[in-house]
This record gives structure tokens, sequence and C-alpha cells, in this order.
């Protein structure tokens, strides 16, 4: 290993770690061989130097006018789309993700679009909420928290909610705090790239050049102390709810919000009307959502309801099929194909049965079988914390139940959860049914979803992906779609008796960019009235 | 002491504490005597069974009909104010707040007025946030919690932020989630008496009878179990900070939000051309503030910023001359005797010098001294923690300053504080020093306030009673003004294509209620196009 190890970017520039504690390459998924430059572990000098260097930056950014932030981001979204060649190789070489279909033909646009959204959210400064009180002299709006925001991407989506290039890295930087990125160490050279096209783009937006800094990994004692340093504005996590919830009690303990998106296994209930409209089609569509990235999503299709009925046993059979046929898929990790085989066993070992696959696959690489498990409601209901773990990978557990009242039962047994799905017959004779479970299920998830699988995520305004602990750790609020997911990462400001001339520009009396503010309990893009 | 113990309120119904770990009566600060009946300190059965009780109605009020719940919050705000006499009588007798111009002429009227407001945004559904994509085929809003909320009431406002009436009853209620209400054992009579009406209006509304509970006081140990109970959906607690932080850790641990409004000292800043322009009124003006209510306010004065200056000099001067001239003031408690004492000990220790007051009062009763200091800038951003420790009292600290550059200085060791104030010339002459030091505050506090005293909290949609930690758990939200401090108590609830008739009545296509919604991105309040 007489390869140099890569620079980190750090304060501005890039640069040698000022004292690594390790080093460590990328491997190819489908041979598990190493592939790629050498990139540092960083260790305590490389944090406190970044929180240094975003902190020293942090109230000229939050002073930046909209416009400047706004070009950076859309410039940047330009440079990714310009690259689209060399980062979908880079990313396919390192995940092993379906380079045409879903690096290039789906995730790569869309976090481009989603750093455009965030561009126009800041433009319009809709994310802001303008709200105006002119009797009592109050003014009010969401405004930058003042401080870096730490963010930790996943695994699963090397440009979407990469922490130099996602979501939570568009929504911080929308609301103009300076963000620490801390990258996935599977996916290092896509980071590594992604990183110099956002620091090209910075420097020629004139906004300060330590805005943006990128870590590639550290240890856990590292991580914990870093997540609790009060200098720290907030904190975006994507990732285990081990690491997680380790990473939340140290926010926690210095009061930092901790934004996590931790897990989730995201229920989809099969109601008896649509399994006999359309069994044999639902059980081709939960096959291709619970298979799609090798099942390697957050909103993967973990938990299937399934009457005890024909209908019922007729979906499992072809379900069944579905998975007994299909080929060991590739994870993007070893430790990812343990993690899913220790789960198969935890599920096994909880009652469940396995009807196709669960066995590790054959060959080179690390491969996981399409995996389908059965288990009875009442024994789900009996141990519905071991039986709703998530395994992360391609597998799902069925859950048989007798009858509608079960399937509420189950449905009550689900903890927070992102989504939570019911299939309807087209012709309203499940609705009955789903007048008595959806409410159940409501409450247990951020989003709500008819008769369609979880695992496409539209960035919208209406989204919320988002839910209940555990799945993240508040429920209140996205991790994707403007402009809500930048309201995590803003703090709420008034401003009380403060001449105009003072005040930010979307607060002023007078509103040349036609700003959508509540002014006196109504929403308006008016100007406030002459006497001011 | 054979007085009947008081009942509590619990599951629906007044009755005797299912088990008490103690008792205790209201005094009159004013002399020190018990007064009033006794009440119970709960045990575990008690907080267990209002857990129980409320976590069975959750569904139940969630799906309440909108007008059913602001019903309910406008038949309370009438009572209240119906009861006007009783409800101040009681509250005199426990806190020793001014009758008439406090307890009667502003703190009433503003907790009647706000439960009116809370009805307001429900029945408007402002608060739901809602926001519809119709390319996507989502639609989301802010939606009840579906779980019981905590709220700890604190001990200085027994009418406005009481945990059976104020601002988090009100929004908690508001976003119809059910009320666990642990009223302040200073002012149980008050409590009582308004959880009476409470009660009583809410078994006239057609709302689940358990929606609404109270207890008066539990120990630690329970508080603490009973914050970290996974049940809860969220808790608002206002109160002391280590308090505070101890049951913070408790609900972190299991996800729960906890909204906390903890401590602040409010900086207030004298800029030279103000005390130039009008000195002596601002001395008059600070000495009010900070013994308004025996200085025992969350938005208290408690440090004053105030250059080495012939101006300066006088202002101290004049102050000094009003806290001495003024006799000691009633406090709650002894506990709050003994904590301002130790405050300013504290103060003393960290290097500040008494200029008036700084002694217990003499007589019957709980009283202290209205008591001002002195430290040096230096030593403020030597020892900036010490020196910024709220003393909840009549008591503030003087912080004397060279010039500008130490201004911006003082305002950088500031903590997380609801307010900060800079009292400006009105010609404009401190301009220049406000562009410096403003920055600088307004990341630290929630509400910047121009020329005015921190202590007047109005309920405006604009308002915030917020702030950085430690002043509150999170940045983002406020604990007063609607719809805003409903918000906390919220779920975001995504819907994702949904049909019409199955979605909440203020997400469907016909808005006939002229609900103001955002719906591509524009706010609106017309129906979704006929192609529906």
């Amino acid at each position: 290993m007489n390869e140099a190890i890569q620079p980190i970017l750090l304060a501005g520039q890039w640069q040698p770690s000022l004292g690594t504690t390790g080093h460590f390459r990328a491997a190819d998924p489908t041979t598990g061989e190493a592939i790629g430059p050498v990139f540092p572990f960083s260790g305590a000098a490389d944090v406190e130097a970044a929180v240094t260097a975003a902190s020293a930056v942090a109230a000229e950014l939050a002073a930046a006018p909209a416009e400047r932030i706004a070009a950076f981001l859309d410039a940047y979204a330009d440079a990714l789309d310009a690259d689209a060649d060399t980062l979908v190789a880079l990313a396919a070489a390192e995940t092993a993700l379906a380079a045409p279909t879903r690096l290039r033909g789906n995730e790569l646009p869309r976090t481009s679009g989603q750093l455009r959204q965030a561009a126009q959210a800041v433009r319009s400064y809709g994310w802001t909420q303008p709200t105006i009180d002119t009797a009592a002299g109050l003014r009010a709006h969401l405004a930058p928290l003042g401080k870096p925001v730490l963010v930790f991407g996943p695994n699963n989506f090397p440009f979407a909610f990469n922490a130099i290039a996602g979501s939570d890295f568009a929504s911080a930087m929308a609301a103009r705090n300076p963000v620490i990125a801390k990258a996935h160490p599977l996916h290092p050279a896509t980071s590594q790239r992604m990183a110099q096209l956002a620091h090209t783009a910075l420097l020629a937006s004139g906004l300060p050049a330590a805005a943006v800094q990128l870590l590639y990994q550290f240890d856990n004692a590292i991580g914990l102390r870093l997540a609790g340093d009060r200098r720290l504005g907030a904190i975006g996590f994507t990732g285990s709810r081990a690491g997680g919830l380790a990473l939340k009690a140290a926010a926690d303990a210095v009061g930092t919000p901790f934004y996590a998106e931790l897990s989730s296994v995201n229920p989809v209930f099969m109601l008896p009307g649509a399994l006999a409209e359309r069994g044999p089609a639902l059980a081709q569509e939960f096959f291709a959502s619970c298979t799609l990235g090798s099942g390697q999503f957050c909103t993967n299709p973990g938990v299937v309801i399934v009457p005890r009925s024909v209908e019922g046993d007729a979906f499992v059979a072809a379900t069944t099929t579905h998975f007994t046929s299909a080929a060991p898929m590739v994870l993007f990790s070893q430790g990812g194909v343990d993690h899913v085989a220790a789960g198969v066993a935890a599920l096994q070992a909880a009652g469940a049965s396995v009807l196709a696959g669960g066995a590790v696959g054959q060959g080179a690489g690390f491969r996981y079988a399409p995996t389908l498990l059965q288990v009875d409601a009442m024994d789900f209901i009996a141990r519905p914390q071991a039986l709703q773990a998530e395994a992360f990978g391609p597998v799902s557990l069925l859950v048989r139940v007798e009858d509608q009242e079960a399937m509420v039962a189950v449905a009550a047994a689900f903890e927070g959860n992102l989504t939570g799905t019911l299939y309807r017959a087209t012709d309203g004779s499940d609705d009955a049914a789903w007048q008595a479970i959806a409410p159940v299920l409501r409450a247990r998830v951020g989003r709500l979803i008819n008769s369609k699988m979880p695992t496409g995520v539209a960035v919208s305004a209406a989204q919320n992906h988002g839910g209940p602990f555990p799945s993240t750790g508040h429920p209140g609020f996205t991790a994707v779609g403007m402009p809500g997911s930048i309201h995590r990462f803003a703090a709420l400001h008034s401003y009380d008796g403060i001449p105009d001339a003072l005040l930010p520009v979307e607060l002023r009396d007078a509103n040349p960019g036609g700003v959508q503010r509540s002014v006196d309990g109504t929403w308006t893009t008016a100007d406030i009235g002459g006497a001011a």
C-alpha cells in the first residue's frame, strides 16, 4: 500500500489529513476486490479544524445574499449533470447499482433536480415562512442557524443522499449554514468527485471557501465527540439505527437537533378485494419493489400483511415463485451481507419460516439470495419488536392474518415507520377495511400510500420522507422535499419593533420580489400598507 | 392534618389518588403560612392510569371534528373569564402577584384570549399548513401526534402557562392530542379550579372525558419515569434548567420531542446614543421591567450592557438609586428566595460587585431585595457561564464595556437566550453600532427587540417565545403565539395517491371552508381544478 493517501476538503482547500488514524479503500461489490485510491480515517485534528473553519464562516454565510446561495446550488447541479459519465462510472464501480437505470436515469437527475429545487426555494424565500403581525409590530421568519451543520450520508444512495450533494446538504446550504460532510466509506471516490465539483462551484460563487468540507471516515469515538460539539447547529444522519442512536444521544446531551433517518420496514397491507382483483400483478409488483437496488432502500417493503384466504395463498405462492426464481443479489459490502444474514436468522428465531432464499449467495463479491419469510399474525403481535427489525436487503416478511380485526391488531403493533401502504380494490369493496385499518396505520407512519409500493420517493413539497420514532428522530420534519426539508436546519427568528431598514429583506414593508408572506393571518405577495 | 386530600382529575373524572406518596399545601408568600386544602403527591399508579387513559382516547380525539375542538377551547375560555373573581382570588393568595394589574388586568385575559386564538387556528386549519402537489399526487399537512402530550407548568404564570390552561395546553389540544397536565405545586388551588372548568367544558363538548387530566405533584423519580414513557407523543416543559434537562434526557432516550423553556437572562444593550438621549428614562424603564412580578419572568432583563462613559455612569447611578429605594419584594416560595440568594452569591464569587440590594428581605414571608450587580466586560468574557446564570428574581447584572468592540465581544459570549435587546437613539446615531452588534446577538436569541424591555410577550403569529439551546430545547419552535406554538405538538403526514373521499377534509379537492393551502407552490383558498 504505497499509494498516496487522498486529501480531504478542509478549511477551504484540499489538503492532507492533519493526522490520520488509519486508511481504507472501496471495494467492488461484485468481486470483493479493493478498488480506487486510498482514503484517510480522520483523527481529532481534522475534526477540530473542520468545526473551527466552519464556525468561522457561519456568520458570513448567514449574511450572504440569497441569490449567491441559489447560484451556487444551481452551478453545482449543472456541474453534476455535466459530469454524469464520470460520476456514474465511479458510483457503479463502488456500489454495483445499475448504471443506466438507477444511477444515470434516476438518481443523478434526482440529485441535481433537488439542488435546483433548493435554489428555487432560496430565491422565492419560500422556506423562510415570513410572518408579519402589523398591529403587534412583530415579524418572524425561519433563518440560518448561524452554526455548522454536520451531515452523515448513508451507504445506499451515492448521489441523492450523499453527505456532500444530497437532500441534507442541499437543505443545510439553502438555509445558509456551513456543511461538514461525512461521506459514507463505501463510496469514497464518488463522494470525492462530487466534493471537487462542489468546491469549484463554491469558489466561483463568492461564498466562503470553508462553507463546504468533506471528511471520508473517522472512528466511532471521534464521531461521538464531534456529534457532542456545542459549536454545531444541527446534525443530519441517514444510516443504521444503532449508529444513529449513539450519535443522537451525544447530540441530545448538548441540545443539538439531530435529524435521523434510522430504519423502517414500511408495512404493506394487501386488502382482500385488491388480491381478488389483481393478485398476480401485486405479487410481481411486490417482488420488483422488494428487490429494487437489491432491497437496500429505506422504503423497502419489509413486512407485507396478507389474508389467510384462497387469494392470499395464491399471492404467497406467486410471490414465493418470484423470490425462488431470482439469483442472489449483490449487496454493498460484506458487512451488509452479514447484517442481512443475521437479520434473517433473527426473524427465524422469532418464529418466522423461510419460504424462499435465506442464504448467502455463492460466488465472488457480496451476495444474498432474495428472501421471503412468513409468520402468523399472532406471533407477530406477540413479538412485534423482533419481527419488525429491518434486514436492509432483498428480504421481506409476510404476516398472515385471519380477518380484518387481525389486520387492525397487526397495524397497532408497528412502531414508527417512514411509510405504510394499503392496497385497495378499484371497485371500493375494500373501503370498509381501509376505514378500519388506515387510522391505526396513519398514526404510525409519515407517508400513507394507496395501492402503490413505497420505494418511489418523489421530491415534492407535499412529500414526507420522515415518520415517528424510531424511523426518524422527530415526527414533524421531512428529509426529502423542498422547502420542508430545509426547515430542519433553520432557527425561528422574531423581530420586535425593528425599523424597516434593519429588517431582513423578506420581512420589510416593500415586497418587490413578490415573496409569499403571511400578513395579519393571510398569505399574500403584497407590500405592507403605505403608512409604514 | 386531618383535612381530606383533594382528588385528582384522572381518567375522565375527579377521584382520589390511587396511591399518594405524600401531600402538600400551598403557602401565602407574604406570610409563609400554609393555606388552602391538602393536595396529593401522585405515585406510580396515578401516572400509569393517566397515561393509559389518555392513550386510550388519543385516536378518538385525533379523529374529532375541528369544530368540536374549537368549541371546547372557546367554552373553556368563556368559563375562565366568567370565573375571574374566584380565579384571581385564588391565584393572588397562592402567588402574591398583583391581583388587579397583573392577574385580572393582564394574565387572565391573555389566557382566555390564547385559548380563543387556538380555537381560531383550529377552525381555519391554519396550523395544519396544508400542502398539495397535484402533479405528484401528494398531499401533506400537520396532524395530531396520536399520543398524549405531557405538560409541566411553571411557578411564575398561574394562568397563562398553567399546565391545564396555558399555551402548551391550548396548543396540544388544538392539535387534538390528549393532555396530561402536571400543575405547579406552588398554585394547586388555582390549577384545581381551572381544571374543574376545563373538565366541565370538556364533558359538554362531546370530546372524550379523559382528554384532559390533572396531577398536582409527583416526586422526581416518578417524573423521570413518566418522561421516558414511550406512549407519550411529546412533552412541554416550562421551568428550571436543572429539572428540565433531567426530564429532557429521559424523553430523548425514547425519541420523544421535548419542548422546554429552561432559562434566559435576556441581554439588553444600552447603545451610547440612546443613553445620551434618554438615560434617566431608560433607568426607570429598566428598573420597572426587572422588578415586574418581582422579577420572576422568563424574559426578565438579567444582564444589561452599559458603556463606560459619562452617560453610562449616570445610567448606573440612576438605576442604583431605583434599586436601593425599593423595598424587598415578595417571591413565590422560600425555595425561590434561596435560589436567588445562591445566584447572587455565585455572581459575586464570579467577580460581580453588588451595587444595590443583595440581601434576603426582613419580615414575614418570602422576600428578597431588588438587587443590582456590576462586572467588567473582561470578567464577563472570561467567565461567561458563571456570569450569565439566571437568578430568577428582581436581580440584574450590569456589564460595563469600554467600546463597541467590547460590546460585540460580550454579545458573542452569550449562550442561547429567549430575547436580546438593543436600545438605539431615535436619531440614527447608534445604527452603526447596531449593525456591528445585532448580527452577533441575533444568532443567539429567539426574539430581537428594538428599544423596549423584553418582559412583554404578545400572543402573536409573529412571536417567538423560544431560542437556541439552552434557553429552549429546539431553536425552530415558539412556545407562545398561534398557530406556531401548535406545530410543536404535531406530526407531518403525507398522503400518496389517496382518493379524495379518504383524505382529511382540508386536503380534499373542494375547499368550501376557504382554508389557506399551498397548492403547487402558491398559497390559495381555491378548490383544486375540476378534473378531479
